[in-house]
């Protein structure tokens, strides 16, 4: 196995993006696609690591940008106001991550017709979004992500859908998990939300360490909902 | 391997009872114990399959009786009365199945200090009392079990619990798996509750099939319950 990584600059909506593709230089013929869709600070070294995490479970990882080349919070005001003008216009969103979506499917590593979608936080809600937009996609994964639909109507969702979501999140709370089950229904998904008791936004980001603000890394859930992911992606291509 | 079953006859509160235990009589040494908590037409070849598949996993399986010996539905009249008997008496149920409990922990193949609980419907609450009576057991799984605490006070919840629960069941609503959620906080579990979009009620059951009354299986809940169950034994005592 020798994992690489190279840098994939790209237009879609708004301007240019920048993302990172990591695949196991070793393994041959094409192989399912998995988007890594970033949180509220952007795309970082964290979501790359996902994406090399994925191509050493066997898949390619795609650590996707949703904001555009250079546009990186540095500071939490920095990141709610990216994530609130990217959050402004789901339709943009929409568009944004399907582009992606479109750019995965065309790699030469990438088998077209298997491809998947996880995110964290902000990435919960944009991979909910993929589903929401009847996107062609075999499954997305929300790892504590935000659940608020879109000002519009939900197309069919056809992707077979996972959140992994902290009881004591203040950004989702359990009437909002509750809603978001009815919401999946309604758009006839087949879905599973998978609730951890005793735990807060952010269980997957080893810095978070703001209970006041329901922001704490927690070992077990990060260890359970990785584990949930690829029976999930077993699932969908074992 | 070699599975094996035999019957096991036993005392306990309430008077004699008679259950299965299943174990690889191929394997060397002791292992760790599982406890199958059945639904409300009592301890039948099902549960007698589960404890089969535990000793296959390279458990022992202890398919429990929790009605009495001889004492099985044969109809749903019978189921309700039978199911009504045992649960009027919370303090009673939580005896008889810490009793069973104190057996799996006394067969020699068992590593007494490895031991687990899972059950259906009836069963799932069962063993919810069982880790609400504070036992020292290292986990319970409850499938489309029901959620009603008993009317006293738990005691600590030292056991890790995982609920596997289909979104639709209607005998543990959405709003009666937060506020079980709820009770599992405030008695300082360890817990996750897994939901299955589209499921209802018995969907691990492969005879349900009465959507008027939410009883339907479904093969997808059921393996992807199983899994669930599996993932949670190997971080137990993998």
């Amino acid at each position: 196995m020798t994992i690489q990584t190279r840098p994939l600059i790209y237009d879609a909506p708004g301007g240019t993006f920048e993302g990172v593709i990591a695949w196991d230089d070793a393994a041959t013929g094409p192989r399912p696609g998995v988007l890594v869709s970033h949180n509220w600070m952007g795309q970082d070294d964290f979501d790359t690591g996902k994406a090399i995490a994925l191509a050493e479970l066997g898949y390619v990882g795609f650590a996707i940008d949703l904001y555009g080349q250079g546009r990186r919070a540095t500071n939490t005001d920095e990141a709610m106001a990216l994530a609130g003008e990217l959050g402004s216009d789901r339709a943009v969103l929409q568009a944004r991550i399907n582009r992606t979506l479109e750019l995965l499917r065309g790699l030469p590593e990438v088998d077209a017709g298997r491809t998947a979608a996880i995110g964290f936080c902000l990435g919960g809600k944009c991979v909910l979004d993929l589903a929401r937009s009847g996107a062609d996609v075999d499954g997305v994964v929300s790892f504590h992500g935000v659940f608020d639909a879109p000002p519009f109507a939900n197309k069919p969702i056809s992707a077979k859908v996972l959140v992994l979501h902290g009881f004591e999140d203040p950004l989702a709370t359990p009437d909002q998990t509750v809603a978001l089950g009815r919401e999946l229904t309604d758009a006839g998904a087949d879905w599973q939300i998978h609730m951890y008791g005793n735990t807060s936004h952010a269980f997957t980001a080893p810095g978070a360490n703001n209970p006041d603000f329901g922001l704490l890394y927690d070992a077990k859930a990060d260890r359970r909902s990785w584990q949930a992911m690829r029976n999930f992606l077993d699932e969908l291509w074992g």
